[in-house]
């Protein structure tokens, strides 16, 4: 047992050190000149990339106990780190394509080591970038419906499912979420953020009855729903991309929850950089060819992720009783309800909520951005307060394609 | 530490003067002359009633490492000892003038004392013989409210709940009423127990897919829908009463669950008992006097019982966004429709099932017993199939009197 301290990069490379003599894994030669340095993720923890001389490297990650971009006044606990390396095996064994794998993992002092993805791209620095990725809808649908599928009800036998939803019992996590996406923009809170020029639009929001009724529903089900182990996080910084990778990271905020939750997320991080893309592309062109293909990868990546899902619940429930087409169908109704739900609430809470996307926060044109910032709460309150109504996904499409144009 | 072992009489006396040395409870005089017998509970562990020469007395329950209705040859884990202590405790403390008082509780030997309610009846045994309780509906309806709303995301704080939901969980005992309630009577089991005259009343149950449907929604929300600690075997069996007294035992079943799942096993114990008295009272004016008597206390118990959840969400929820009344009222409604579901999956595995109800089992005339049970079987069809279209109690109400009439 190590007591916990907060690394510098020379722990980085001792440690990676003592690990090369215990032969803990391969990507170093024992001889290996390692250097590190410090990158951080921008938000919760200390990240160092730690190579040798023949620019082999990983990746150590370590959990403050306190929210890095905060400080210590917003203290946060160490076993995110557990959570994170935890569900990063769970996931990388059903789904290790589009898994970042886990070399290492010390639980005292809260640090994992990671397979480096530096040779990607973060798909939110790409799409801001307008670029394509055409394997990501596939890609996606496949990580989030075999994960979601293997462990859920639909597989797992009761007593295991239980034991791993109270391993990924992640209160503290969650209830970020908690206050930040379902709360937080519903009312008047010192978290929230936005231009004074959007307080009408925020008004609004606030006095529709109709859309405080979603939120609480969709949190209700959050709070208690353990359907399977989500990332929790799913939104465009936690995937690395490049033409022919996915690769998902960052899941410290897994826990038990809705299946909606993650695909809704990632299409509410589409549809932000989608409206941003009315801001950024100049050339009308360019820009609808642009925004066609991100609807399009929202919609084949849902369409995949249901099929993947209906046909895993035919070829490899375990329950007979909930393989029955007539329940997958009712099952896979509610998923899509709340997924547009999810897709609806993420568009909200990134507008006018504590924490933006860089998709629209860097649109540099105050009004072009306020008039991006519009069309988000637009969407997000539409697609919350009508998620009740789409009995199939065509409705979901057909209603994003009246609110987008 | 003690290691376990299997009380008999002489253990739970010498067990009790332990207790009486130390003066952990005061039920008895340091110098008491105490008495014991055996008397089981009939189905899964060993009960002890332990009494002084005043008549003083208390019971010791002890689980055995197997169900102790069938024998060694079905373990069950010696943690339902805890679950049991754990939740009366919790119960205890939210609505102790329907709980049974916990005075010890020893883990290791997995034994419980209790407060002796033996001056009050078994509420099965009385509605056998068609006694009237007028209390009943409001205590029920207290009890299960008060121990719903303070366990549930309305009042307790999300990180606290989550604690609470790994702490009660109960696998094994949960997938007895899994494979009980909502698999075994939907297919060919040999744990399926009905009179071969069934046979085509069975199969009808087996070939209606509406029905099959509705139970798998039932055990997917058994299985993922931790709202509140339930009791978890909410039958007449597990209630002592009189007439002014209602006391719940044996929650050994408890776990967090779906808040429908309670009160929908106690009405449906109610419609068992209904339907059985058309085969045991012969004068038709007492019948109907005493069958409206049971109507009565299950609508006036679900009315209260929704009543005083609207009240406590309405003045005691901690939760500014689930506390709104479009969602108490949706919430309200949602409960609503698990509780017609999950009575009528009572009154269909109580007939056809493993574990049947004295009620219906002990009418001695062949073709009576049949009638009843045929009733049962529809009546608790058309409860599963038609609840999704109730959206008010009243709507319940008039569904179950014209299946009753």
């Amino acid at each position: 047992m190590t007591e916990y301290f907060a690394f510098n990069a020379q722990h980085a490379i001792d440690y990676i050190k003592q690990l090369i003599k215990k032969s803990e894994f391969e990507t170093f030669q024992q001889d290996a000149e390692l250097t590190a340095y410090e990158f951080g993720d921008g938000n919760l923890n200390l990240v160092f990339r730690i190579s040798d001389e023949q620019n082999n490297s990983v990746i150590l990650k370590q959990a403050l106990p306190y929210a890095r971009c905060v400080g210590e006044s917003w203290p946060l606990t160490l076993d995110r780190a557990r959570i994170e390396a935890e569900v990063l095996v769970n996931h990388g064994a059903i789904c290790s394509k589009h898994t970042a794998a886990v070399l290492h993992y010390n639980p005292e002092l809260a640090l994992t080591v990671l397979e480096d993805l530096g040779h990607l791209q973060i798909l939110r620095s790409a799409q801001i970038k307008a670029e394509q990725f055409p394997l990501l809808a596939e890609h996606v649908a496949h990580y989030l419906s075999s994960t979601g599928f293997y462990n859920s009800d639909l597989y797992l036998a009761a007593q295991d499912k239980k034991a791993k939803v109270c391993q990924f019992t992640n209160p503290e996590l969650c209830q970020i979420t908690e206050d930040l996406f379902f709360s937080d923009p519903y009312v008047i809170h010192e978290r929230n953020s936005f231009p004074a020029a959007l307080a009408d639009n925020v008004n609004h929001i606030r006095n529709n009855t109709a859309l405080k009724l979603a939120a609480a529903k969709l949190k209700a089900k959050f709070l208690a729903c353990p359907q399977t182990l989500l990332h929790g996080d799913m939104h465009s910084g936690s995937i690395f991309v490049d033409q022919q990778t996915t690769k998902m990271i960052d899941p410290e905020f897994g826990f038990f929850g809705p299946v909606g939750f993650d695909i809704g997320s990632f299409m509410g991080n589409l549809l932000l950089n989608y409206c941003a893309q009315n801001a950024r592309i100049a050339e009308l062109a360019k820009r609808r060819q642009y925004q066609t293909h991100l609807l399009t990868c929202l919609q084949d990546c849902y369409s995949l992720f249901e099929q993947k899902w209906l046909n895993l619940i035919t070829q490899h429930s375990n329950d007979a009783s909930l393989a029955n087409p007539e329940f997958a169908n009712y099952y896979l109704q509610q998923v899509l309800q709340d997924a547009i739900g999810y897709c609806g609430a993420e568009l909200i809470r990134r507008t006018i909520g504590l924490a933006h996307v860089a998709d629209i926060d860097t649109i540099e044109d105050e009004q072009a951005r306020l008039a991006v910032q519009q069309q988000t709460l637009v969407v997000g309150e539409q697609l919350m307060v009508n998620a009740p109504s789409c009995a199939h996904k065509d409705d979901f499409f057909a209603l994003l394609i009246s609110l987008l144009n």
